[in-house]
């Protein structure tokens, strides 16, 4: 959590960071600056002392929103470095140092996060070595200091996950309520005027159910049939439901403009379920509350995981273990970290042995099973924290009917 | 625009292209996957040759909407590529080496573009000019090659931009219409039932208008009184609405999920206009007429600045050029390119004086003042597109009225 900065950035021997972002929404800047809504700027960090945030000054009064010291480029004196430099780049990273000084750093390892163009990036780390030889700017991958940082959540933070997941069930019984109201006509799903329901006319409604709730969909997944049996496929808007197919829906809505997510999949079969889709989600299900029954705290991630392909694989289906990169069986991890990313850490997944569970952790669990050949995917997903006493406890109230019953 | 890449690649000695994007929205693959819906992913393009996407396989189907060649990371090997490294980014590019061969590339100088964390990058960078010598890995700054190709947009992309403008002008008609069915009771703004309207409410009723209509919000601005006097001030949400205050409405949605921009501003008082802002008001107004008249296709985009500079200068306006960092006055450009990215080339901008007007172009004209202490800013904005005959044509037909009547 954001407590450990100094602490993380001890154990990576950094005496500062330096986060810098383009234009739009980044998320390590919206981290560090308590969610002020900027569009861009610079943040840097001496350890053991407190971030300064750096904006243009057309965003100084949504800047001081964050509750950080905040500088302008202006008054960094970027127009005088502008006129000294031909070269723009230069510029800014002359800026940047600038930062540096302003927190105390004038030498040292400073730690380069945040994103960016990667053309610009491959050429500004270029000037910074060049130009700044009193500095070492380093990069980091694998598991980084914001990766760590984003591992465990804070009061405030959980605060903020539990009311998004709070209002994304809301949403969602809306829209359970939506679909239900319509009724079978063979196997058409038609509304009270005949009307056919198609996945296009769900989706604007998940989106208005979500925004009258101060929330944004980041992409949901509403994918029928063959194209449920990929698990990215977002499913196509045109596409009439029919009853008796397996939909696999699956949303991952944040805080609007950007913020905290939450995540949650149900599979619903429209009227009826065939059996295959019963049988294949009686499974799922099954590994839901075996993974549920492994959780144990401290204990790496990748047990969870590896009982859930045990299970799985006893039954005949294939895994990621089993057979990587397999499209049929059960072909992706069972769960990851979320917050500010869809995907954080730690990651519940045989290829990440080092992770553990922690109290702070905000985790998905998704068993799932993947057939498109036969027409059909299933998957289920709630979000968990874990809490202060050790415990698995979920956010995601909502039901676990794979049948969605139409009138008529 | 796209079909210039192959001239654009040459002008830079480009052999090839390595478009590297993160989870999430990223400009360029969009532009390249022409609109697929992945979320990550990578794109390799040989000069003279078609783009290949490589994606997770769990995204194969949306990729194949893309139109482009696709390959899944399973079938370049990348279970395999990372059995042999033990560092997971020296796997990863050994994949983008591998995307490269498939596409032909097994030498030469390759330009990196896309978007990421700025640590993985400068670390990625350190492992391809290691582990492959026999490339030559850069990045580009100033007007890169993606800059350029965005600087005119082709039919496709101005028929999805002309769209996106008309949905725009309906939802804004929409909301003019709400809000002009408020009444003013004294300095405040209420409801049929006395409610009072805040800048939240409106905000709310923004995105619904343009949900309703397929288009997201990406942090329209609508912003009153002093906030108004700062260019880039959001506004607050819990702000009730007052008659007779500067409301600074700049609205740039896209298409839902990422795609195409419209750009616009009206300023608008509530139920009267004060003096100072109606006479602020005609001033900006005359400088977007003089704007207009300055028009000339082949001409430097900087002039066009200079002449709206000399006429606030001539009234005693302080501008970015008489005083750069000034915060009242005309503090900003007067416009920028638009298409996938808000602010994009050319800019109208006294310190882009490389910048010309061309067909293709799609473009804002957006002067304004700001006086924050004297408790108002005001501009105006409307987008433009230069036609195959040489015109600018606005795409905005939205009224340029400062008073929004009240009822009662």
């Amino acid at each position: 959590m954001k407590s450990d900065l100094d602490r993380l950035m001890a154990a990576r021997e950094l005496d500062g960071l330096l986060v810098a972002s383009a234009e739009g929404y980044d998320v390590i800047r919206d981290y560090l600056a308590n969610g002020a809504r900027i569009t861009g700027g610079l943040i840097v960090k001496r350890r053991g002392g407190d971030p300064l945030l750096v904006v243009n000054s057309m965003e100084i009064e949504e800047a001081r929103q964050s509750g950080l010291a905040v500088k302008t480029f202006t008054e960094l004196g970027l127009y005088d470095l502008l006129r000294e430099h031909s070269d723009h780049e230069a510029a800014i990273t002359a800026l940047w140092v600038r930062a540096l000084a302003e927190v105390g750093l004038e030498s040292g390892t400073i730690g380069l996060y945040g994103s960016g163009a990667i053309n610009v990036t491959v050429e500004r780390i270029k000037i910074l070595s060049r130009d700044f030889p009193q500095f070492s700017f380093i990069g980091e991958t694998g598991l980084t200091l914001f990766d760590e940082a984003f591992t465990t959540k804070d009061t405030d933070e959980m605060a903020r996950i539990q009311s998004v997941a709070e209002r994304t069930d809301a949403a969602l019984n809306a829209v359970w309520d939506f679909i239900s109201a319509h009724r079978a006509q063979g196997e058409a799903v038609v509304n009270a005027n005949g009307y056919p329901l198609t996945i296009g006319a769900v989706k604007r409604r998940v989106r208005l159910e979500l925004l009258m709730r101060e929330l944004e969909d980041t992409g949901m997944i509403f994918a029928q049939g063959r194209d449920a049996g990929f698990p990215h496929s977002r499913g196509q808007d045109d596409q009439a439901l029919l009853t008796g197919q397996a939909i696999v829906f699956d949303l991952f809505p944040r805080e609007l403009g950007g913020g905290y997510h939450h995540d949650m999949t149900r599979t619903w079969c429209l009227g009826y379920a065939p059996e295959p889709v019963q049988q294949a989600y009686d499974q799922v299900m099954a590994a839901f509350e075996l993974a549920l029954a492994h959780f144990q705290l401290g204990q790496p991630t990748c047990h969870m995981q590896e009982r859930v392909q045990d299970y799985f694989e006893s039954l005949g289906h294939a895994t990621t273990r089993s057979a990587p990169g397999a499209m049929d069986g059960y072909v992706h991890s069972l769960g990851h970290g979320i917050g500010l990313n869809v995907h954080e850490r730690p990651s519940i997944s045989h290829l990440r042995r080092e992770d553990r569970f922690e109290v702070g952790n905000c985790i998905t669990i998704e068993p799932g099973l993947y057939y498109p050949e036969q027409g059909f995917g299933v998957r289920v997903e709630d979000l968990f924290i874990i809490t202060a006493a050790g415990q698995l406890q979920s956010l995601t109230p909502f039901r676990k009917d794979l049948v969605l019953p139409l009138l008529g």
